[in-house]
């Protein structure tokens, strides 16, 4: 194969009438095919179903002998802090057990931020007129979204292969006080796949915002997410914060969403004493507590930080192959016509597609027309507008293998048509 | 025994003699009892051990094949919905599935409504000014502080036998456009344990609010839970706003909190069409959704609104007895002395106890000194103040048969030493 960069007009134009029957013959098969959300698979599901299976009777208390059926311990059981302590090489006193979402616990943070305030900070983030965040981008659409309807102005940082743009982070928040905070997926983010370098975490840790208020919002969804054995370390951002007596400054957050079940999982928000002291007192007014049972199950299930890491063993084993049909179909389809580049992760949910500027929007729509639905082009970006058009997020965990070969053969099909059509434009 | 009422001073004075002798008695034996929270006893828990034994596969799968374990229903399942709808008189679509804390769901109303505005309104509650929320007291303390901590300015309206005196909160609402809602727990309600008349209902579904973005906070979380067979009706006060057109000023709120586990239970919002299209849009991006698998477990075990019916009649008849044991301790100990008062409930979770003016902290301390934790004297009312001092709130489930005679035979002579204190003081 020859790069597409390499061709001439002429060359193009057959390959684009070629690329384009495939396109078609493809298309006229009707499928449904769907590479969208970072969504386990059924098969990963089932992986937990003894944890639905446990004896009623271990579910019932803690072990300091409260009953978790009943009302009370509003920031979770010591069993479940626990887990999550060892998880993140935290104490418990440094956690809060929260409901199923962990996005939740996110925009609920952001909320009593706006509503009342952060500890240190002198008055609510609501009552300081316009704010800003900043959004590492390609990033979590979700995350953006959450700051964009509560009305934060959304400024994009340029991702790096070691984290985001940690200059760029730096003049923001130590300029400006109206920026607020930041949000951070440090392992094998999203969606480029990346773990944020220890330099970049030393980098956060080192921050000195001008807003006394200000917090990094490190959602570390992936922590335990490697899936070929090559796990790659991420610096304890606590750590690292000590030795700059930042600690303050972070809230972590964590949940068992890609560990056991997407709609029935455990979640936490992890942060210094000073904060969770803080939040514990917001949150007593907020809610009566979350669902202390399915904080034993999970303990009872998972055991402790070696037995989520050895259940996460067996999400690898179903995982890897699914990212080695997507790498190999890039590698084999796409590699040698020039047109993109993509990451190779060892861990997360998703592969990062950077394609040629101003086919992302296309090859998407070309995608979708012929039954494959993948992430709108421009999500990770915010406001949804990718400046370049050129960054697709692809998920390969849901499909079953079958289905991902289909999408793939499709997507590479799409992605060159999208690339041959920009090149014969020009 | 004579009317403490009807005393001279020195009889008075010799009854609180004989009192003090009592309360020191009962004083000098260690003990350790709670009647301060509606919490469930522990033999109630286990009327819902079964839900923890379900066959894991009926738990899945929703009737509509969507998979309850992976992401996706952020507004909850069908089934749960429906059961809900049923126990309401509501449609499916009237309902929106939330965590394990109705509070939490009220307090994300208050909340959202704060940031982003609710249908119909101009703007965010938070973008006009001062704000101002209705509360009928006595009441429940919970509710106060989520307004009071969101920055409300909080009106106190009396309570009457039929509900809050409406002619009050009309005037309110009608006149003040900074009035945003009331709190109402309109069966049972808590303390008083009455349940709202059908005019009252209607005269809420009357309302002309000033705002245009006025809600009622429609707490119905003792919709099934009378204990004596003698069930009161409460108006669906969805019918009562269909004749007025005012649907969409109502959000009804209900669990299962004290139907299966305060500590692992399903809640609900209950609107207008109108208003859960409004929320689900500001919902999607708060949260993935709440726990599915919960939302399975508990349609699998109630079945339908016949089905929690029968199970509230098991919890009727552990609560029944706890009831009467209070009801027969102040008939016999202090109705003949005509120092207080207090409500003969047909369900919920209290007995209010109302006594002459100023004994109510007084009474309250008596009991704390000698063992029984008791709810704060002026927790009922907003800001915890009690203008009579006189209301104390029973919660009679949590201890135990033996606790709870020991609890009463303190607490009355502790009634009685703080009325003899008052009126010999004269």
């Amino acid at each position: 194969m020859k790069s597409y960069l390499e061709m001439n007009a002429q060359e193009l134009t057959q390959e684009l009438a070629a690329v384009k029957a495939q396109y078609d013959a493809l298309a006229a098969v009707p499928r449904k095919l769907d590479m969208s959300r970072g969504k386990p698979n059924p098969a990963q599901l089932d992986l937990s179903m003894d944890m639905l299976a446990l004896d009623p009777a271990t579910l019932t208390h803690t072990a300091s002998g409260a009953d978790a059926r009943n009302y009370g311990l509003p920031t979770g059981t010591d069993e479940c802090k626990a887990l999550f302590a060892d998880l993140l090489g935290l104490k418990p006193s440094n956690i809060i057990v929260g409901g199923q979402s962990s996005l939740n616990l996110m925009y609920d943070s952001v909320a009593r931020a706006l509503l009342l305030g952060v500890y240190g900070g002198s008055k609510p983030w609501g009552q300081q007129g316009p704010l800003k965040f900043l959004c590492p981008a390609p990033g979590y659409d979700r995350h953006f979204a959450v700051t964009a309807a509560l009305g934060f102005e959304l400024i994009s940082i340029p991702m790096t292969p070691t984290g985001p743009d940690m200059a760029l982070v730096k003049q923001y928040a130590e300029s400006d006080p109206s920026v607020k905070g930041v949000w951070c997926v440090p392992k094998y983010s999203n969606p480029t796949g990346i773990t944020y370098s220890a330099d970049t975490v030393r980098a956060f840790a080192a921050l000195k915002p001008a807003a006394d208020d200000f917090r990094i919002f490190w959602d570390n969804a992936y922590c335990v997410h490697c899936f070929d054995g090559q796990d790659e370390e991420l610096l304890n951002i606590f750590d690292a914060c000590r030795e700059q007596g930042s600690e303050d400054m972070v809230y972590e957050f964590a949940s068992t969403s890609k560990i056991t079940f997407g709609g029935a999982g455990v979640s936490v928000i992890a942060a210094s004493e000073n904060n969770i002291k803080f939040i514990t007192k917001q949150m007593g007014v907020q809610t009566i507590g979350h669902d202390k049972i399915n904080q034993l199950r999970h303990v009872r299930f998972l055991k402790d930080a070696a037995g989520v890491r050895d259940h996460m063993k067996r999400h690898a084993a179903y995982i890897r192959p699914k990212f080695e049909c997507v790498l190999n179909a890039l590698d084999s389809e796409i590699a040698p016509l020039g047109i993109a580049h993509w990451n190779k992760p060892h861990g997360g949910y998703f592969v990062s597609y950077e394609g040629l500027p101003g086919t992302a929007t296309r090859c998407v729509a070309l995608c979708k027309d012929a039954g494959l639905v993948l992430t709108p082009a421009g999500a990770p970006f915010p406001y949804g507008k990718d400046p370049q058009d050129n960054v697709i997020r692809i998920a390969p965990t849901f499909p079953s293998p079958e289905e991902l070969a289909q999408a793939m053969e499709l997507f590479c099909v799409a992605a060159k048509l999208a690339a041959l059509e920009t090149l014969t434009a020009k």
